[in-house]
């Protein structure tokens, strides 16, 4: 049910779904839906679970490895990217979340949490040397997960590419660039 | 009136916001809305266009430009990033239509034709030899400007980071990568 109401949100927006949708996608009844969950704001927040604690267990993860901050960077960057594809229904839902409700509040909280610990990440790589020193760390954390995170919109798992030339993809180019080597 | 009724579609997503709610933000009556635009639809449409105008106007410029393909995508890059900022928010409405009605659907034809241009551009400069040889030009591009689209998502012109060293750390993450110089 819950892998329905998500297609579903992503599809036609969470505001235009009704629980009706819903139990017409399942070919079930309302009222069956309703024995189930209580409310469609408590499917939505049981997505935004799924998407937020498999992030904070990855960062959490990251974090806590052996190695140099900037060899957890790039573990976090490659275990994002695993994570988005392994729960991308989810993942697209959070991140197309504004806050319009208390659960959506709660979402964005933890989701700002889990980029702050990101961008600790990026600093305490850039603070041993490990990444060019030019750009503040806070901005480089934005716009490398604003990279791995815009894969959700068009990465297909059943096409060519899979998960680990994604990643390798990724990682290739947030740390060493599109230039040809010379 | 357009102002208004894109910011309204942002927050509150635009299947949630009437033309009553557009009046109400203007502080006249929903008729005198509907003396200048026919339908909710119509407003939709214009927010769209101005993005895609001006996306399109970038592009074309950037393939028409003088100098190699890789400087040719260089400008692409930075000149869209100008873009996003200067157009941050019928940008950041075009980054989240999903193709739910014809006027959206119109307007993902017409993203999937600069998407295409792009990568074209990405391609020619691989071919140059002027970019790493191993990645796919297509997947590059995709990641190169989902680095580039998430800005509308957190960048604010009022804060500490300017267009330029937006543009800048764009560029040099995408092209020179985050690795310290050796």
């Amino acid at each position: 049910m819950l892998r329905a109401a998500i297609e579903l949100f992503n599809r036609k927006g969470y505001d235009a779904t009704s629980i009706g949708d819903v139990a017409d996608e399942l070919g079930v009844t309302k009222s069956a839906v309703y024995h189930h969950v209580p409310s469609k704001d408590h499917l939505l927040a049981q997505a935004l679970d799924e998407a937020l604690d498999e992030l904070e267990a990855t960062v959490a993860r990251a974090a806590a490895a052996d190695g140099s901050a900037y060899v957890r960077l790039r573990g976090a960057v490659r275990h994002s990217v695993e994570v988005l594809v392994d729960h991308q229904p989810a993942v697209t839902l959070l991140l197309r979340v504004h806050g319009n409700s208390e659960t959506e509040q709660a979402a964005l909280e933890r989701r700002r949490a889990i980029d702050a610990r990101l961008a600790t990440l990026v600093g305490d790589a850039a603070a041993e040397g490990a990444l060019r020193a030019d750009l503040e760390p806070e901005l480089v954390s934005r716009l490398l997960f604003g990279m791995v995170n815009s894969l959700v919109e068009w990465y297909r798992a059943s096409g060519p590419v899979d998960v680990e030339q994604l990643a390798d993809a990724v990682t290739a180019i947030a740390f060493e660039g599109l230039d040809a080597p010379r």
